[in-house]
């Protein structure tokens, strides 16, 4: 069949339209007809060039959601017609890292998905029977998309496309971290470092599970009210006071119970490891850094008690949890409108790129 | 009253045995007569001038096993007769920390315990009416010694004093790492760098609770067959490898469960890291860096799923948890006899830092 997708040629360049060819599913594969995908700062790391381990041409995007077309032979979990939201970490339940039940990055098809490829080692995707590689195992910026049935999870019918296909990654991301990952825990003290999109979900996982101090950290003084709405209770911001890190430690007698860095620096990682309590204070790493970057500390922030973590996908299993954080929208228990501040046609997805490049948009999203 | 101690007159200067003045127990506090003390790196690191927080002239030692002989009042859970174990951290059930039921951190009294004094602010060591310190609230290189209430630990009366010294530190920091610190579970492989005293009771916690393959890391082969004989099942000597990490992964399809780092090099600290398991494996850090040193390592080991902890007095509650691992060694369960390598007269306690130099001890202990 054909598609319209946008192809990502090379680094640096824009995505370009294209009417691309689209093979039907195989063994264990879904056809996934995208109603809405967002556009995220890791599609836009991988287009710059800055991402070591992008690859070219491809049909980048990770963060939609859509409704089953076709089933290729095999498929039994999913059928014509239902909703469902593709997942860049799948979950098979079969292998050694599903089953060890201590971690969400199940590792059935890492290594064909990380080559931009389906789990047989080719791709769907061609243009005059060139292929075209696919990007996190998902594909979004394509109107039609052929996705493992390990990788996509079922959700109820009732939900929008054009809110819910961000918590195929943002708002698992940050929601997840607080619960799946860190556990936070009714009445304790949180620090989220950046407020845009993820931190903000952060902020309402530590107000959903009960969180006491909210406490939320960034330079840019206009992020303050949104994070507010969305339950922050203390704004630091880091230029007007002598240390952040000191700064937090008064506000919470002693340092944070679980500090979150989502901005993807190094020197913040650090901060947030220390500015948690001793004894018992989790640090939880979000943000991506730049290659090759290193976090440092003294083993002695360690050894007196603070754990040092990270989470990826929020630490959700995507077929499992993916699924509850949609009814958790449905019931109004998280906010999601209000973080889709733009929705573009796809031929507009490179103004997405630019709004995000500017700082303009919490989250813009492409609506097929 | 006056008791035979050994005093640091100053960094770098052998101990010398003298003749002390000691003032009886105040609110709270109790006349220890100790019958044992072990000699533990952490008191060299402090006499060596190293540690920039040591204090002189002071009464060293923090690994002992005694008897009380008075107590002062106030004084509740203890009393004349009662076999103890003095803690260099506290347990007073009353601080927020204690009480967090998260960390076995007490922080009653911190502050004066770093300056080498009674919680009153005043020292019970004199000669001559010029005050001696306290160190790490022990000071068990005395025959006599004072201690707070809260920093004793009871034992059973059949405990040799000997061997149960060891417990009052080295025992409990290796052991507990594994039991109360990282709650290994059974079949989990683990990994040890460094089998010292410490890396040794890691291997008997691992072999306690179960653990699968015990791999220890060593640059010296002659302590393989000592660790071999507490429940070691491999050994890797980084000299014969081209690369340590590699050599574990390789060894526990994929990495270690847990790993503990029991030498106090922030390189090796990395490693314990590195070669711990994607997803979940956690890396627990014992050993003491050289002041100022930095751990580091890429955030991607974390954001990954490995978790980076560390471990004081093996996360023990000492007045809840020392008494029981005093039972183990009682009932068997765990092995100490073989781990006390020399016994010296307090005269002698010069020679048993000379042996743990030289590294020819495991442990010599101080019988008085």
């Amino acid at each position: 069949m054909k598609t319209q997708a946008a192809v990502a040629w090379q680094a640096g360049a824009p995505l370009t339209i294209e009417t691309v060819d689209l093979a039907g599913p195989r063994e264990g594969e879904v056809l996934v007809e995208l109603k809405a995908t967002g556009i995220c700062h890791t599609d836009y790391y991988t287009l710059s060039g800055a991402d070591p381990e992008g690859l070219f041409p491809a049909i980048l995007g990770h963060e939609g959601a859509g409704v089953v077309v076709d089933v290729g032979p095999g498929v039994k979990s999913l059928k014509k017609g239902d909703h469902v939201i593709p997942l860049y970490t799948p979950e098979c339940r079969e292998c050694k890292f599903c089953l060890s039940q201590k971690t969400n990055l199940c590792q059935a098809i890492r290594s064909t998905q990380g080559r931009g490829l389906m789990p047989d080692g080719t791709s769907r995707f061609s243009i005059d029977g060139t292929p075209i590689l696919h990007y996190m195992g998902t594909s979004t910026f394509s109107n039609y998309t052929v996705v493992p049935e390990i990788a996509l999870a079922k959700i109820r019918d009732d939900a929008p496309f054009d809110t819910v296909c961000y918590i195929g990654c943002g708002v698992t991301t940050g929601l997840g971290a607080v619960i799946f990952t860190a556990k936070v825990e009714a009445g304790a003290n949180v620090v989220v470092f950046g407020l845009g999109g993820i931190g903000l979900n952060v902020i309402q996982g530590a107000k959903l599970v009960g969180a006491g101090k909210i406490i939320g950290v960034d330079v840019n003084p206009a992020r303050e009210a949104m994070a507010r709405k969305y339950g922050m209770t203390d704004f630091i911001n880091p230029n007007e006071v002598d240390n952040v890190v000191d700064a937090i430690i008064q506000l919470t007698d002693g340092g944070a119970d679980y500090s979150f860095e989502c901005i993807g620096n190094v020197d913040t990682m650090r901060q947030a490891l220390e500015c948690s309590h001793k004894g018992w204070g989790q640090s939880i790493i979000i943000g991506v850094a730049a290659a090759g970057e290193e976090i440092r500390t003294r083993p002695f922030q360690l050894v007196t008690g603070r754990v040092w973590k990270g989470s990826a996908f929020g630490g959700a299993r995507g077929r499992t949890d993916v699924p509850k954080i949609v009814d958790w929208y449905m019931e109004n228990r998280i906010s999601i409108d209000d973080m889709i501040t733009h929705r573009l046609t796809l031929d507009q997805i490179n103004d997405g790129f630019d709004l995000m490049k500017r700082g303009e948009s919490i989250r813009s999203v492409v609506v097929y």
